[in-house]
């Protein structure tokens, strides 16, 4: 992902994410620092860019959209700290670095993750305060609120989540299998890109286009993710390699084969790029970042 | 708390309750369950009831408060989970029932604490759009969204839980006990009977005195809880006895003694009810339920 505008973007939302995670208490100071450990320690970026540059797409100024794209972040953060806990897929690495469990304890952990899931809602609501004399500038950043509640929650994210752990060790229909990833993986990836289009006040057809887009690149995005795993390239996933092995976890690749992943990655990645046929080169750098994720497995 | 507003308010709480869990899919029902059977086991309601009690004396219907009410119960919910996981306090029992990690299991418990607070905010952001078309509807929503954000955060609740268990066997200060119990029980409670108030367009003076009487009485509640703790009457709390002890946590009645505990709890209960001061009869029910907590430990 070096295309100058994935760059200008992860470097946005990077200096502007510790700034939302609220200041607290000397007496509180590790609760803040176990938060701040996972979101700081590198990753891609890849949900608050794709916020951004819908905002971008859809015309709203990117430093406008960043609460936004912080609490996308910060959801996804959390819920990668309570997937690495024992009682979940008990990882100890995670991005190249001890899991926060690891580092501060599993309670602290699961405190920190409650924290982050929070923080967003704190984040996202104190700057609507900024804009309370304004309907219209309320209404639209209502939607973004609106659509990361529902992406986060019993009904997408998580069900995904209860579905993936209680699939453990069985064999699952594809469709199952697409359940788990859609829900897991894709609903918060979609919910980002619709957010983006919410704060740039989007037509219809264009939020449309644009749901299109995320679903298919988000399930292709762990169709990818699972490749990795199997190929065992540490240095690109930053886990220890053959975990979804290793905890039994159904996988499209252990069901299907390498070959059959390949090919419905690259299935999805045309009927993302198909959503965006209506887009003129202001789309152009939502086909680079699907394009390019097709690329690493391939 | 026989009282008919008391009875009146919980019976409304507990008939709408379930309504505000989201549906899921067949694929995920574990989770909706274990999030039910928390939400579901009882409890005194104390926090939906004390913000449905602030809206009705603002001027706001009870039954337009209920999103609100049933989201800070979400959270409280998800808190005692939490709480209660192996990790964290090792509960068996709440409200006299297997605690919701005995019944479901560690994973699922995490997963069913962090679907009760995303469906805090899901039940209340839907509940906005309802109202999308009239400003002053979605801004008195809108400041209740942001008050349990920030009170739910890790500046208030968790702040409060970590503190906690940092300290676990130590000797604290007074400071910082009041710091804890503070930030740990008394901010929610304090951001119910604001709530409440928002949603009835108090005015500044209202607001003010409805949170000394939350931080107040909500300070006096935690004391009441360590209290009864100590005195073992398990059929008040529902919890095993002598928990506290057992766990090495520092409480106000380990530090400073049953009778110590008393007084304090005395003096804010005179607090809570001088903050009533300016209210006429509508005021009666909040100093029925700031004396009977009062009375349950003397």
């Amino acid at each position: 992902m070096n295309h100058p505008d994935f760059v200008r973007l992860k470097k946005l939302v990077e200096d502007n994410l510790e700034a939302f995670i609220p200041d607290v208490d000397d007496k509180s100071h590790t609760l803040r620092e176990a938060m701040a450990y996972s979101l700081l320690s590198g990753g891609k970026r890849l949900r608050p860019v794709l916020l951004l540059a819908t905002a971008e797409l859809c015309g709203c100024d990117a430093r406008l959209a960043l609460p936004y794209a912080s609490a996308v972040e910060f959801i996804h953060t959390y819920s990668l700290i309570h997937d690495d806990l024992p009682a979940m897929d008990d990882d100890e690495l995670r991005r190249g670095k001890p899991t926060n469990h690891m580092v501060f304890g599993e309670a602290a952990a699961i405190l920190a993750g409650d924290g982050l899931l929070t923080a967003a809602f704190e984040a996202m609501t104190r700057d609507v305060l900024l804009y309370f004399e304004d309907p219209t500038e309320i209404r639209r950043r209502f939607r973004v609120i609106h659509e990361l509640a529902k992406a986060a929650g019993c009904q997408k994210m998580l069900a995904g989540q209860i579905a993936d752990l209680e699939s453990e060790g069985k064999v699952c229909s594809q469709e199952m299998l697409e359940y788990i990833y859609i829900n897991k993986t894709a609903a918060l990836i979609t919910a980002a890109v619709r957010s983006g289009a919410w704060l740039g006040l989007a037509d219809t057809k264009t939020l449309e286009a644009l749901t299109v887009y995320g679903e298919s690149f988000g399930l292709a995005f762990q169709i990818v993710d699972d490749l990795l795993d199997v190929r065992g390239d540490a240095s690109i996933t930053g886990k220890i390699s053959g975990r979804d092995k290793h905890q039994n976890k159904s996988t499209f690749v252990a069901q299907y084969g390498e070959a059959a992943a390949e090919e419905r990655i690259r299935e999805l990645t045309d009927r993302s790029l198909a959503a965006l046929a209506s887009f003129d080169d202001k789309g152009d750098f939502l086909r680079y970042v699907a394009k390019t994720m097709m690329h690493r497995i391939m």
